[in-house]
């Protein structure tokens, strides 16, 4: 366990050269080390003011700055913080955290901040890990889920799903109480009604990580078909208005070449586009092995068929068929090019190097991704570690209800329960340890 | 000129991804419109207070944000403004940079803020010159003139020299006021004694220069000499404690491959170390033809000779009284390697395998930069700009002076102590162009 004694600094905006550049301070001692090398004093100041000045190593001038002062509990971690406004140079910065290490600071750690703000009680854990999936977000639907999360909005559903499995342990262990006269208190009917419907929503909760999933690092879709359909012309018509900024996250570099598509605030990712303007894995008449290996990467595959060509649709029709059978969980799509050379009314059709249709192309791709669930008003589950958590409170949950529907007793059920409640406790951190922490916060970065 | 009624927006930290990003707003309008998007008012607050809240588009949540204000007077600006600190996301940037367009703030020109900073009194031109330097300062004695320079050292000086200009100009105005009575009011010997001394400053200065831009962009040091003698040895020797990290800056990537070195915060580039970690230049018995091009770009040469090689030294020795003669600006000096195996007095002796007198040889690089000025005390001019103002200063002191050597009429000596004072405006920016504020503020980044 880190020492939350520490008062603890670093850089908290990003690498390299801007106007300015803030530095974080926080613990104990933050505002008596900063009026150190200030050339002003804190005393009798107001938490949340900003005062300007200039910050020294003994007698040799650092830097003109803007230091905020955030008073214990009012703080982002909760402790006694300062911020340090200065020029944004990387010397100088690093000057400055120099001179705060000097005068009894210590650098902090990868997410230490952050860990802090959940140590103090100033977000639970789910709302934690939130604050790095904000900041990595690159489209709508990704931060949308994000702050969302940041929010509380999980957290609370969380609070209600594990409100109802106390209400539900009480009335099990009351009858326990009461074991030895062989009473039932509580309606089992009713009881098997709560524990459903609780297993239902939980169960619910888990199918959204796979959109969740597929929106935070971004939709793989694969374009394959023969040669000359117009794959590489269906690439740019895709890639026309909507091409993505992706900037580089660590950890988030892909192994193949990618082109990135903001459709309607969800990220596509599509596979592999090098080959595509190659037409590197055009080798036989379907492309169908050299696809194969893009097509397992995928989520959605778009299989181009051209409709200028004698028996190119019924071919991809047929090979449609055969990928879905071969991927029940992707979409699989006939997509029917030139479709102005002949009228076909199979799949969707396009005119690629026309763009026509195009538009209703990217609307079947959004709803491929989402349909079945409320963006707007559904909680979104996109973090591997929640899901994991709710497919073991779902699996406590699937045995409780076993349990009720064959009459053991009830301190089985009890102990099914209370395994769901752990389960769902160590999403918001109510159940932690410090390994699970460390795991965290370490994948943050320093100054989050 | 632009529009300096209109309220400006523009992200003032680094590009990418960091805990938390600020976006600056500046303008008369800039409480108004940023409280249209946060979720609380500023009404009734004060300046150089924080706030928390939310920043929304419309009834879509953005972020979480921190909102500090600043009141028109009291900002960078001078203008009523407010730091918004958000997310260390480049979508969030985005979608509030969005957001504050939308409302009426208007996207900012690189420069705006600081160009602002100037119009409204808050900083002469020199000072704005600085931030630039300031922020793109990479060691500790180019950050050491950039902070100067921006705390008003360089301005004080030349406000006491234009002082110094005008009590001559009057004194000489005065004369011609009576010029029809034929009568010398001023002692002509007095006033030459003022314009020689406030020209031996003027020049003083410029000489500065010549380091002040030596420390600026890194001072080019150059290794040559015949295969064999120790170059890549002695690099990595040099390069052992003080390799300097230094970040991309746009407009200073090299032609040549090179290694930085800080030595007591002054900063090395030493030439095409790819070459000399590969033997590349090393052709000829002396390498003089293929280090010819290293030399023209360097100011330092180090020249080595290998003392366990008959006639090495002298041969050396002789090539650096040749290179001497051809460049007499630059430090040309001998070095001699493997001194443990023969004792040589000549040049400074070395050897580049054990490291011995490695620090001698720091010592007298750093020297060879800075000797003849007094870096703790003396003003050191960075800025080409400068420089050229401050020749033309010189030039026009230059006849001044001649003008009352030569008795000419009291009006031509006027004509040009009045156009010194008018090349010595143009560094503070009491004369000033809009073309010249557009050169200036348009090299700035976008957010300064």
């Amino acid at each position: 366990m880190l020492n939350h004694q520490d008062t603890i600094c670093a850089p908290a905006t990003a690498n390299g050269i801007g106007a300015i550049s803030v530095i974080r301070v926080s613990g104990n001692k933050s505002w008596e080390i900063v009026s150190k090398i200030f050339s002003k004093s804190f005393d009798g100041k107001e938490s949340h003011t900003a005062h300007f000045g200039t910050i020294s190593d003994d007698d040799k001038l650092i830097d003109e700055v803007l230091i905020t002062i955030f008073a214990e509990g009012r703080s982002f971690t909760g402790e006694e913080s300062a911020e340090i406004a200065c020029h944004g140079s990387p010397f100088i910065q690093q000057q400055i955290i120099k001179v705060l290490t000097k005068n009894g600071c210590r650098m902090a750690s990868p997410g230490e901040f952050t860990q802090r703000a959940f140590l103090n009680g100033k977000m639970d854990l789910s709302q934690a890990e939130a604050v790095a999936d904000l900041i990595a977000a690159q489209s709508r639907s990704s931060h949308d889920i994000a702050l969302k999360q940041l929010r509380g909005g999980f957290s609370s559903e969380l609070k209600d799903l594990r409100e109802q499995l106390i209400n539900f342990a009480s009335l099990v262990e009351l009858e326990l109480d009461f074991a030895e006269e062989d009473v039932e208190f509580a309606d089992r009917t009713e009881l098997k009604a709560l524990v459903t419907s609780v297993l239902a929503y939980v169960k619910r909760l888990a199918e959204s990580f796979e959109l969740g999933n597929a929106i935070k690092e971004g939709v793989p879709v694969a374009i394959v078909g023969a040669p000359n359909t117009g794959k590489s012309t269906l690439l740019n018509q895709l890639l026309g208005d909507d091409r993505a900024i992706v900037s580089n996250i660590a950890g988030t570099t892909r192994d193949v070449i990618e082109e990135t598509l903001n459709i309607e605030g969800i990220l596509f990712r599509l596979i592999d586009t090098a080959g595509i303007r190659e037409g590197a894995e055009e080798i036989e008449a379907m492309g169908i092995e050299r696809s194969k290996e893009k097509i397992d990467q995928a989520k959605i595959v778009l299989c181009l068929a051209d409709a200028s060509v004698d028996k190119s649709v019924e071919d991809v029709k047929a090979w449609v068929a055969e990928l879905e059978g071969t991927y029940p969980n992707k979409r699989i799509q006939l997509i029917v090019n030139k479709s102005d050379l002949s009228a076909s009314s199979e799949g969707i059709a396009i005119s690629a190097k026309e763009g026509e249709n195009i538009e209703s192309l990217k609307s079947w791709m959004v709803n491929s991704v989402t349909e079945g669930f409320d963006m707007a008003n559904e909680t979104i589950v996109s973090n591997a570690r929640h899901y994991d958590a709710l497919m073991k409170t779902a699996e406590a949950l699937d045995k409780a209800l076993a349990g009720l529907e064959t009459n053991v007793s009830a301190d089985w059920v009890a102990i099914d329960i209370r395994q769901a409640m752990f389960e769902l406790g160590t999403i918001t951190g109510d159940i932690s340890t410090d390994d699970l922490l460390g795991n965290i916060f370490s994948k943050f970065c320093i100054g989050k």
